[in-house]
């Protein structure tokens, strides 16, 4: 597949493992587990920047994210986790300030979505897999790394009369916090918003008692007593979650798709890119064995598991090497049976792995709903199996075209549908779709428990756009995918996520919705990103020159 | 005051009235008004472009706004508005497209700010007025003429084969419609999300029965029976509301401010602008009498009335004629006394004029939180009377610098600051700012009722950011104020709006924060704005060409 990202040589590097970090090593000592964050300069996503002071770029943040990803299923005697950082002086200090002035715009905006998944993760742990996050700050932290600490349940800062948080993105780089930052200090800590202005308007930051104060921190540690509140913090949230149900270990065993120009192939998931076209056929196969005894007996290679890593993979790199691509068109093939089945056991087991693919297979339709490109389902064949969780792929898309054949051409639903994979807004898809006739909801999962539902019908209940028998469908899908490919893609990113996103807000789509709309819309200015913007200029001799109006 | 809008020769020609229209014709009878457009291509805001069609402009916008404003003020009487237009295939189609492409992306984006306020400011009628609104839409209703609609109660569409309602905006123009349009339609009118996807790309937009079927119309009336329908649904509407108190009547007089070079005076707002500093210092002068014995007695000339309306008009110039002041200083300079007994009359009145002074104050506080300036409150003279609905101007201001000086200068709080006074997102501003400590609300206000709150005790209870004595009070402020003024004014704006607008969403919210973040970014982007872009290219012969990477 040709790369899109500046300096891409080879495909993304997605697969990894703690034996290979660079950046992170990740030590776990009974029910704690220890992130310590030391960049390695000599190992950046790309040239042209040094990775200094615990700056990170997206190949710290993969391994950051395969890190959570190993923890909840790799280590499940873990209860808490904490950030913790083997420089002197520096915790973190946020997202390299290089990487992004070197960057496309389209690259900083999936950057900054990537970042963003990546800490919600970690909110997500904690709310549902009795996982704590302790964020041991020990030095410098800026920038991204607050907005890393602001991810975690507790923050600990040292008190060494040096050591502070600070947001200086405003006053030295006139861009954002881009990783939620904003919204978690008034939203999440609820930090009064006067003093949040005070605050993301001093480069230098707050510390010591003062951060206390405010509400920055949780507490400020004196470095005599540094290591053991640590620990004795870690042990306090690590008890605080011992009667949620975790493991057993199943080990995360790489993906290694196949990459060729063009396509992506994996075991469960095929993408064909048309670059031509601007459009990608995404398949998703169904299984085609019924669910193990037990989540535990299925390991890594069980479908439920394997084929929604295989999608998560691939969003990730059609967002970062296929920039081009507008238009994801949707298929999926296989036995529905099988995976209402494999729907039904998952959530039958009562196992923290059985929970942690269930999580899993929530962040990543999450991770399609989050997806800037148009999203067309649809099913056209016989062996199409828009089924429980495979329909949540459909009702995620911007449209559902499904062709007439009598019956043999249906989605089904199942347990999957109906709650536990609720989008940002803590909306089922089904409430979404449905946010103008919920009763609509309660009927379409009992027409659905009476077996599956035929095209036509589909349509009349509302789950599919357009039900077209094959005299028309071809022809309105193909002009419909090509319309949509000509349309300006700025144009369709905001439409899409002010139409996909109804319904309630929360922390999570107000950090998508909001924060990253503002921070798409800086980055494009001159005051930032211009031959005399701040992000251009830093660490240069010039200063930076401004223009003034206000909008 | 020198203007940076494009054209501009004279102030901001805010002031109108009925019998000056040039774009819309109002009629009374009975309990129903009828606001007919006929856009008049011989004025429009400024040169450069012709308004056909019924397409709109800031000029045509702000007669509309001054119409509502005289419905509820001068015409207490009616119960129900009917939007209608003299043009007999076309309803309004829109804002003028020439005139976006021409305009700078200040001035687009401000004028998009006006527009959707107004378009708020029916809804608040009806929620809180008793006015209802019925869009009768005989014939194209496109883009802002559909927005308009939207934002009505009711809406009507004739069904003759031929009149639509639609967005073209995202295939002809790579824009977004930007004025509440997206929200409205998946949030207010509920319409499912796939269905208003395949609106927004059909340029020619939806008619007839599938208008109807859809939720895009509340139903489609054929032309021969298309003027009694109308007639009976703005009745229907209008009885609907009978039991609402309204009037008395009281005509609104001009404000004529007197306007020069870097001041604004109204008798009690005055605005000094120094543009080398991009620093405005807004003072508001309380009232200097009693109230009145009752709203009807005080008249258009009461101080609850009169200084909320200079307030709303200062606003509006600081945000269309001086766009590169970048932090406004609030003041207030009057007796403290006097705006508590102000506040409390007005809220013991039980009139429906009463009820409109108390909504006006709210809506012109929310045009505050809606300023996209820094705003930095300052009480520093004995004089300084931020009480009640004052106090709501410094709780609006991201920062409130006091000076310490004994018992002299206070803060005083009424039952202006008890909730009455919501935000957007319906906290009101003393919650917004105790997000994270709730039980600081009932605490002030049970404070305040003792008497006024001085300049320590403000700060120890949240209130005042920092309160200082007159050895660093001076220097502390002027250093904030030029720092602040050196910052980006995009970051700033981007920051700003994410720390005010804590806790609950809502349509107001989404429109300002997150819809007006997606607009404000596409407009940036070369697919619309640029040499090439839809926006530039509208009307002529080439097509546009777009950047095809995703973000």
């Amino acid at each position: 597949m040709e790369a899109a990202r500046p300096d891409a040589t080879a495909p993304l590097a997605l697969d990894t493992s703690p034996e290979r970090y660079h950046h992170w090593r990740l030590s776990v000592a009974g029910d704690v587990a220890t992130l310590t964050m030391k960049v390695d300069g000599d190992h950046p996503f790309r040239s042209g920047y040094e990775l200094k002071l615990n700056s990170y770029d997206l190949a710290v943040d993969i391994e950051l994210a395969d890190a959570i990803s190993r923890v909840r299923f790799e280590h499940p005697e873990v209860r808490a986790v904490v950030f913790a950082a083997d420089l002197d002086r520096v915790f973190c200090s946020g997202a390299n300030i290089y990487m992004l002035g070197q960057s496309t715009h389209a690259f900083k905006v999936n950057f900054c979505k990537f970042t963003n998944e990546t800490r919600l993760y970690l909110e997500d742990a904690s709310a549902r897999s009795g996982i704590k996050f302790l964020a041991a700050c020990k030095g410098t932290t800026a920038g991204g790394g607050y907005e890393l600490a602001l991810a975690c349940d507790e923050i600990l800062l040292v008190d060494d009369g040096n050591s502070a948080v600070s947001f200086p993105e405003t006053p030295l780089l006139a861009v954002l916090p881009g990783t939620g930052g904003l919204t978690r200090l008034v939203d999440k800590r609820k930090v009064r918003r006067d003093r949040a202005d005070v605050f993301c308007t001093v480069a230098e930051g707050i510390k010591g008692k003062r951060a206390k104060d405010w509400g920055l921190v949780d507490a400020v540690v004196a470095r005599s007593k540094w290591d053991e509140t640590v620990a004795a913090r870690a042990k306090a949230l690590a008890a605080s979650t011992a009667e949620v149900p975790h493991g057993p270990a199943v080990t995360l065993d790489p993906l290694a798709p196949t990459i060729t120009a063009g396509k992506l192939a994996y075991r469960h998931v095929t993408v064909a890119i048309d670059r031509a076209a601007r459009t990608a056929e995404l398949t998703i196969r169904g299984p085609v064995e019924p669910p193990p005894a037990s989540a535990a007996a299925g390991g890594a290679d069980q479908w439920s598991l394997r084929a929604f890593r295989e999608l998560d993979d691939a969003l990730l790199r059609l967002r970062f090497d296929a920039p081009e691509v507008g238009v994801i068109v949707i298929r999926t093939a296989g036995d529905r049976a099988l995976v209402l089945a494999h729907d039904a056991a998952l959530a039958a087991d009562p196992s923290g792995l059985a929970r942690e693919i269930r999580l899993l297979q929530r962040r990543v339709l999450k991770r399609l709903d989050n997806t800037a490109r148009s999203l067309f389902a649809v099913a056209d064949a016989a062996e199409s199996c828009f089924a429980g969780v495979l329909l949540e792929t459909a009702l995620a898309a911007d449209r559902f075209y499904m062709l007439i054949d009598g019956e043999r051409i249906a989605v089904a639903t199942s347990v999957a549908n109906g709650g536990v994979n609720p989008m940002g807004s803590g909306l089922s898809r089904l409430e979404a779709r449905f946010h103008g006739e919920p009763a609509q909801v309660p009927a379409i999962l009992a027409r659905g428990a009476d077996g599956p539902i035929a095209s036509e019908d589909a349509e009349r209940l509302g789950l599919a756009t357009i039900a077209l028998d094959d005299i028309d469908f071809a022809d309105e899908l193909r002009i419909a995918i090509e319309e949509r490919a000509s349309l300006s893609p700025d144009a369709l990113t905001g439409m899409e996520a002010s139409l996909r996103f109804v319904g309630p807000e929360t922390l999570e789509t107000k950090i998508f919705g909001r924060l990253s709309a503002w921070q798409n819309w800086i980055f494009t200015r001159a005051n930032s990103t211009g031959e005399h913007g701040a992000l251009t200029l830093y660490g240069r001799p010039e200063r930076p020159s401004f223009q003034w109006s206000r909008t």
